[in-house]
């Protein structure tokens, strides 16, 4: 390899800069010759920018990285090495009637576990497997670093339903939580290590060492002994934790497991939400105007400021790194999703897992976790569950088959209701399934 | 063996004139010698009125079982064959406040598998292992035959907590289910088989057979095509099925998974219910009254009619069914309460399942179920969870334990509405409730 | 269905009066309206005999089952209920090169799970597969019953090659097993069970019982008290056991097990007999010889007596039992070979095992067996890794799988006799074996 | 910690100069304080040689390392860091006849997995569980790591029999393939990884990587291309592999597979060495002899280059990063004997295998591997079965465990012949196993 070809689907997405900037800083190990950022010709103007924004960044960086934009997906895929995906079908649009008509029924949305993930599922999951299927052909010992969220059911839909292997999934839930947890310390985040098994943003910490030494209980105690956890994202209202409970639990929660252990109080606040400042999507695209108009200003040539705003953070760092210990066969760990493989005792070896991993230039292995805390297991197969039939429903089209899906989704309150968002949400998303119009499209 | 000696702890209930009437009319081949009937003193007057109808039955029949009615557990225990146990420590009070205080939080109480069920395996689950360890030094090789709910947590906690090995769960659910498919069906019984696998009162029928033939998908119409299910129990009020649901699913539900899969629409039935009626357990109070006064008549000889509105159809033929294949060593084919032993792969092999066995004298044999269907696993798994974490607390009394058990369960809403139920919950309960008052005891 | 149609492929085979016997006494509940005995053009001769002795004997019986014999395999398969296949691909000329080849090199032969069974596996397992896709057109509803051996591998190779799941794999030893017990404890078989697990000519009987008690200790004492076990087959020789080693695990060990444990004397017994009376295949080709006289002869019109002395007592049982409880649903137990499913744990689920099932409908259903004992784990995990492995030499016809296969055989001594070995079957059985000389039918 | 406290049983073992080196060059990063060098009375003299040699290279080194010496195990473990086992139950005599007598019956001794390692087993594994106990009191918060053979039984042992977690076994086998891998290649060992899986002195190279790089077929072209396989130990003859197996096979096999796949050439290998040079623990006896001769040296202060042809090259370097890692949470990766906990997918997760591990301060966790593939995994079970049920007579000292043991071992050829060498092995090992003869001692 004499320089590494990174494609980007998805490359005028407001994150596009974290990922150049994050080559950019470790250009002396990763040599990226070629960094071509995809979209599609609805989204040419924002490629534009942001295509524009990562040139000026490299120029000013000194550094030899051609940057490439082009709406044409395969020319972009031949000979690459990593390949990145960060695509949002229908996109924020579509994310706001994934929160808003749920929320219309009285239940939470939830834009990637929820009914709002189930359709983001059925929308994503299907442009992903052409992703593979062009892949195959056009580089086929690429490597697949999907960020496109619903990113478990999306790795889950990859090693079930595609021929690519070489996969894997990747988040900033983790890496914001052993920052967060850093932070609550007081220390160093590399003194930090947690141990990290589940599902995507369905994910716990196991166990919390400092400098190797387990320091979970005192975590927990920092956790839940005010109103806030502290460890938390931006984007999820940060509730604090019944202390009882946590305590009980004896594993740190991922900041999404508010949407399953304090639904009503959710619920209240994603209203509240909705009715006063806008649902999450609605904020975020309000977010991502001001930063295009950022972006567009011709002497800007770094990562601005204002982008970690927007959700996003460490995803630079966790995608240059997963790709860096790739590329350099580094051996150290990172928590990213994967085939289970037995790691988690009792889920599927088939399955897509959350889980630390030795990171290889083969890929991640996972390290063994045994058996999850019976308290959370059950939780955590639910959504397994759900995620299994959700996949199932976005490959094949299957009205009934969609509506297990959303009705076996812990947020969800009966059948009927199910029905009724499932009904409504179909309609709405429309022209993103044609998986479930086909007869439609014939008539 | 000459003659069977049988003891039945909670003999004073109402349901046991079905089990004297199922004894008596199985006698040629289960020849009972002697029925021993124990109960706590303040059932003293109870037991003294089903025992003597139970004599008065017996001698009607013509066959020579002694019935002994005795408040004391262990002189009954001695060299007993078989022991069934159908206590309800703290009564219909208790199960009242079980119902009664959840919805007061806008949470269906559900007295097996919700927050009802386990303070119900909080009182029960103590008293159950004191009679184990009565049992092994009294009848070290007597059969336990528990029917006391929730019979599912109460055979996970023996097999985990006990030292006794042979000991089954019982509950009238998947029978029930079996003649309600063959009224649908307008056929026999016995013609129908079904494939039953789950958990107690979370059991799947994963296929119907007709004469050996599939008929699941016509059952699954038939069960769909009305406004009512036609499968159910007296006491589960019968909404229906959203049909494309449980096409989609493909299994036969249970009516206890109405609490799961139906919860907003069960939600309003139980508060309607507790406002006009009363809960269940109040309405069963009256029942229960009626049918003592009936039972006192002297001129009663036989189980009245009245008792099948009651809700315990057909334990008589489960139970005695059960005892007599074990007995005689029949081989044949009877949904119960058994440790896994890798029958329903994903649960652990030394937990409680409720599965098609082969009755033999050694006790019932798991058939092999594979892998569940992937749309129930995750419910199946988040109730053995629950199970699993309510068993821990009502053996070790500790309150995060507790609360942990009571925030999984899939029916609340929150960690601090769990915590808000439970807090007032061992309050209520508190007689009932030593180990988790240990230190109050003292002061 | 009006009347079973049931194929017999090998229908010239000298078991086959066994299997007319065994339908015509079952008659009343299994109404077969026809017979189709199949065989290859080699075979016609000896198909007449047999066919025209099945023919005298429904006569004489008064059953109308229609025989029809042919060697149209195709014509005979359209529209079956069950097929039986009980070929034998080479004849016994080539089982006696299995045997002879492996004792020039100091190896056992063993014509099932050793050597000589890879190449039986070889040779047979092309050709089941064959059979099978022809079902898949002409008879997809019919239950394929295979008595062929190696059954255990030829079973394993259905469920992983074939697309055919209504596969059942029959062998006598079990059966034959529970009747040496029955006799050594002097009561009828049918008060005998035992617990059957494990893999074909690999089983054990974890637990005996009589009339339901457990007798297993009891029964163990019997076969070691003597220098007999006396629970053996007739083709294989009874040399007793080592009665610490048998108590030690616990377990009835079957005949077959004697090459196991017992390798080197084992061994000199069979160089022995090779020297002197032949080995069992030249043994079995003399009584076959004469049997075939006895059919002959226009006046025999039921099973002749001497064809028990062959070897395949209790096939005509087993087989008939089988169909009998599939066709009537009858849902009694019945040790057989299928997909393990769960039940041994420790196996792959989607392997064959032998093991008790509940004979239904819809065919066996395994009952949970959980862990092997210790001891005989081992042993049963590495003949199904050798099972395995001669499968996938048997489909893909690769030099170096088929040479795993034989190296890992417990039988070999060593790699570089496993090849010699290896070399001179392959080019001994070479007209058999077009999948591993492909090419050289181009050349 | 100020200074870490490293005991060593069994200090007066001809290794401990390895050991006392590999501290030394370690020092910087790993401060040990005290060295306690443990032995019993038999062993005072090699003690005393060992442990004065010890001492001149500390003071050589310049590093306040102090070394004790002592016969009081309990005053040495009293608050340890790190306990280092490396005994041997009867000294290289026992050994010997371990070698011998199987011999007499045509059997390889095999000290480590055939019936002179279940000896080595029977003697050994008491006196580690009584280490263990000593070590629960006096420094329950210190690491085993146990270097005796057979390693991968006393682990097995430990896991099932003690209290101690925090245990690893440890052999150099898989360093050693490392480096000899390293060698073929002709590049640094440091640039070779392999995945190594199985147990000890069983374990595979499933795959070997160059620079993160499969390179696993052309390794195997490599050790299949002479006579030699090359990589082997010096106590291993090294016979080369039969290239087609191999080449089948697909992994890479350790230098203790040839007992198990070419056991007759192996067998007249041996039989050969007994008769002219001795058997192995025969030729140690010498070596030793020779060593202990020149550490008698008072001018001699380092290790001496001929301790690395007494065959346990690398030992240093694997039990010091071992230390050195735990002890600085380095989550570095080494093969190492812990408890399976899912690594290994079909073996159980309670008990011991040898595979990579991230190394932490909480101890060794494996990496994943899933299953093993079909072609080794019954071999490995085989092993398995016989590990535990050897673990289980060395525990119980009961006969016909210790049979079973014995017949199940694959290089056993019958039951009668290991009853025959059970026996007089027995007899000949009495004084190293009173549980085994427990009555005598009383009569
Ligand atoms: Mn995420
Ligand atoms: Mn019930
Ligand atoms: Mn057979
Ligand atoms: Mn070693």
């Amino acid at each position: 390899m004499k320089g590494i070809k990174i494609v980007t689907i998805g490359g005028g997405s407001s994150y596009t800069p974290e990922l150049v900037e994050g080559l950019i800083k470790r250009y002396d190990e990763l040599p990226v010759r070629e960094l071509w950022m995809v979209d599609i010709p609805e989204g040419k103007e924002k490629l534009n920018i942001v295509g524009n924004l990562a040139k000026r960044m490299v120029k000013k960086a000194g550094v030899p990285i051609e940057i490439h934009l082009t709406l044409d997906r395969r020319e972009a895929l031949r000979g690459a090495d990593f390949v990145t995906t960060q695509l949002r079908v229908g996109l924020l649009d579509a994310r706001a009637l994934d929160e808003r008509i749920p929320l219309k029924y009285g239940v939470i949305g939830q834009e990637t576990n929820g009914p709002g993930g189930l359709f983001k599922a059925l929308r994503t999951i299907p442009v992903i497997l052409d992703i593979c299927k062009d892949m195959e052909e056009l580089c086929p010992d690429a490597w697949l670093i999907n960020f496109s969220n619903p990113a478990g059911m999306v790795t889950e839909a990859i090693l079930r339903y595609s021929n690519i292997k070489k996969a894997v999934g990747l988040c900033n839930v983790p890496i914001g939580m052993r920052m967060g947890v850093a932070k609550l310390l007081d220390v160093s985040p590399d003194r930090v290590h947690i141990d990290f098994a589940g599902l995507n943003h369905m994910v716990f910490g196991l166990d919390v060492y400092l400098d190797g030494e387990k320091v979970t209980d005192r975590v927990i105690d920092l956790i839940t002994s005010g109103e806030k956890s502290n460890v938390t994202m931006s984007k999820i209202v940060d509730l604090g934790w019944e202390p009882d409970f946590i305590k009980g639990l004896g594993v740190l929660p991922c900041p999404y497991h508010r949407y399953y252990f304090q639904t009503q109080k959710m619920l209240e606040e994603e209203l509240a939400a909705a009715k006063e400042k806008g649902t999450r999507a609605e904020v975020v695209k309000k977010l991502e105007a001001e930063l295009f108009e950022l972006y567009k200003d011709p002497n800007l040539a770094v990562k601005p400021p204002q982008l970690e705003k927007r959700g996003g953070a460490y995803y630079s760092d966790a995608a240059c790194n997963l790709i860096n210990s790739i590329y350099n066969d580094k051996r150290d760990i990172q928590p990213v999703n994967v085939r289970n493989n037995g790691a988690i005792v009792g889920i599927p070896d088939d399955s897509a897992v959350e889980v630390n991993c030795v990171i290889t230039k083969e890929g991640p292995v996972p390290i063994s976790v045994g058996e999850l805390p019976v308290a959370v297991n059950g939780l955590v197969q639910q959504i397994k569950s759900f995620e299994r039939v959700a996949c199932k429903a976005a490959v094949t089209g299957d009205y009934r088959t969609a509506l297990v899906a959303m009705t076996i989704n812990p947020l969800l309150p009966s059948d009927t209701i199910a029905k009724q968002i499932l009904d409504e949400m179909l309609e709405a998303h429309k022209p993103y399934l044609p998986q479930f119009f086909q007869e439609a499209q014939f008539s």
